[in-house]
């Protein structure tokens, strides 16, 4: 699969620079077919340790007004809280990257991820962006997709064929793959044609209603970034449709990095419903979904529904103790606010599965919302403790 | 130690009513001597789904306009999303008590601590509850402090001796203490003269400066209750050495329950200096200390600054990426926002401490604060997946 070069007018390669003392890929390269800009817009982490690449990439789009011939981005390295050193090596990623397909310094953006405080080897990646600019072909995807994988055991691609257009899309995982590695990057092509401004409201909604609902541990990473890039040379699109598109193709990314959390055993989809409005059933779903108590439980394929009932309780939303009813896959474990006897062999075989469902209806109002999250085991601990 | 019946006019005491398999003690009892009501406040969990117990204690709070003549807890069970029945339960083991006490039901606090969602057995108590009323003493303090536990390896109790007045206090710990019980619960009595207004500002004030400033894992549980009586027999007390007092004994409680948080090999310090102001400092502090990622290189002694900047800069404090100083112990690791090489042998032997403290510094202001945890690693997650 060739995802990201799925849609009209796109080119990709990755390859080797050597920031990866494993030999893998580690520079990867995302860019239009005749190095001309198109519609861009991107969605950054608001952490106010905002790694270099995201500030120069923010400045880039605000300087181009929206528009990008290329994304250059390595793993291996997150060139975070690096100082004004750091800031100049992004800056020139771009300007090197830009030297190549022929356009300005401000129309290409730049992505990193890795370990947050170490100088970026910019010798390395000064003489791996020529390199992987020539590798650059239509059908270099899936090199461009595994350059930017740290511990990702799986490359996360998706396509989606539209009606008069295509999306493709490409990501790294979020959160704990790798002692110290905790960043979520996700690139999307279309050829759809749609304006910067029209494409950059697209995209903030299409990550609200995905990667905002995957939670891996309430952290927010420095460097975390989603772009999109629109050739437009499938001509314009129905909005709805594409709006539509670009919703599906992060939902599937965010499930593909949930399901690929490296130290995880279960994805586990926390639905509420039945809350007062939807914005309360999405808070109270995070509140169960960030709690380490219950996160714990899962692991141990445990259906202790009391950690669930408390975590909602304790979000601050509406909620009334003799009301709501919590389910395990399709087994009821509390009803009316009391404990159900349900049967323990089917619950032990259903935590057998990887994907967990937990729906807690609160008999409240019409409000209801999902958030995706893993458990927390012996894994995340091996993984995030910081010895290799 | 009998420290709860250290101050003048408190008589305790503790017995194995048959909650805990493991024969520990499971029922206490804190009185006046005389069973004359006497000046109480108290402090509750905010979480929605408050037990039984909880419900019933501010009620009889309300009623009693702040005056108790005795506490009785059990633990082994929580009486927690119990309905009703559970309701019902904690009313009877109130009006039990003050049938021994000759005082009012009303009069009467409960708490119970344990699994919740299990109806409590009942009639265990109610046989318990004239047991323990006849071994109460001025003696009984440490059955008392026994009597609480789950599975605390240590009683926690602390004696403050003021210039004219004492003030005693047991506790439990916080939190993931045993698979599902996550419950803080503390005790204070004092012989200061003070009225029960003024007693639940004082206690409010030091719960906030203590219990408040200790997260273990961010979640609130269904039960956690702070009760102070006082007795009055050493006379009116000067009000800033009382509320010092209280202070120093709810801090130490606190540190004491980290200490021995089960499941845990690190009591961490966190500390926010240089903020804006002093509201920012601790929700800086407590960002960091209820981060997965940053527990986790607690555990693997690994003094990876990066995922405190990370914490504190996603917490939405005023922050500068370019000023913030981090120091594990004495040893600086970052200043200025960038890395600073240190000696790594001096840190290993550093983590080899119980207790961490880690300051940052973000050279903003002169806004300061503390919050207190622990470290996330095996231990935490075999305490927690609920397979005892």
């Amino acid at each position: 699969m060739s995802a990201i070069t799925a849609p009209k007018g796109f080119v990709a390669g990755g390859i080797h620079a050597g920031l990866k003392a494993s030999g893998q890929l580690d520079l990867s390269l995302i860019a239009t077919a005749d190095g001309r800009p198109v519609s861009a817009a991107a969605v950054f982490t608001s952490n106010r340790l905002a790694a270099a690449p995201v500030q120069v990439s923010r400045a880039h789009l605000a300087t181009s007004a929206g528009r990008a011939a290329g994304v250059i981005i390595n793993s291996g390295n997150a060139n975070a809280a690096t100082g004004l050193a750091g800031y100049g090596h992004a800056e020139q990623m771009c300007a090197l990257t830009a030297a190549e397909l022929h356009c300005q310094t401000e129309e290409v953006l730049v992505c990193s991820t890795g370990l947050i405080g170490i100088p970026l080897p910019f010798d390395l990646i000064a003489i791996g962006i020529p390199r992987v600019s020539a590798v650059r072909s239509a059908m270099g995807g899936a090199d461009a997709a595994a350059g930017i994988m740290t511990t990702d055991t799986l490359r996360k691609e998706v396509i989606h064929q539209g009606s008069t257009f295509k999306v493709g899309a490409m990501a790294k995982g979020a959160g704990m793959l790798q002692p110290n590695m905790a960043t979520m990057l996700a690139f999307l092509t279309t050829d759809a044609q749609v304006e910067p401004a029209e494409l950059h409201v697209m995209l903030r909604l299409a990550v609200d209603r995905s990667f905002n609902r995957l939670t891996i541990d309430g952290a927010q990473s420095t460097n975390d970034t989603v772009i999109a890039l629109a050739s437009g040379q499938a001509g314009p699109a129905d909005p709805s449709e594409l709006q539509e598109a670009l919703d599906a193709v992060c939902s599937d990314l965010a499930l593909q990095m949930a399901d690929d959390a490296e130290g995880s055993t279960k994805t586990v989809i926390i639905r509420v419903e039945g809350a007062a409005d939807d914005l309360q059933a999405l808070h109270g779903a995070r509140s169960v979904a960030n709690n380490q108590l219950a996160k714990c439980s899962w692991y141990g394929k445990n259906a202790y529904w009391g950690r669930v009932a408390a975590a909602i309780g304790a979000s601050g939303i509406e909620f009334d103790p003799d009301g709501f009813t919590i389910s395990y896959g399709s087994t009821v474990t509390a009803k009316a606010g009391l404990a159900v006897d349900f049967d323990e062999a089917k619950m032990a075989e259903y935590f057998e599965n990887r994907r967990i469902h937990i729906t807690t209806d609160l008999a409240l109002g019409d409000g209801s919302g999902e958030i995706i999250t893993i458990d927390l085991g012996h894994g995340y601990v091996d993984e995030n403790m910081g010895k290799s």
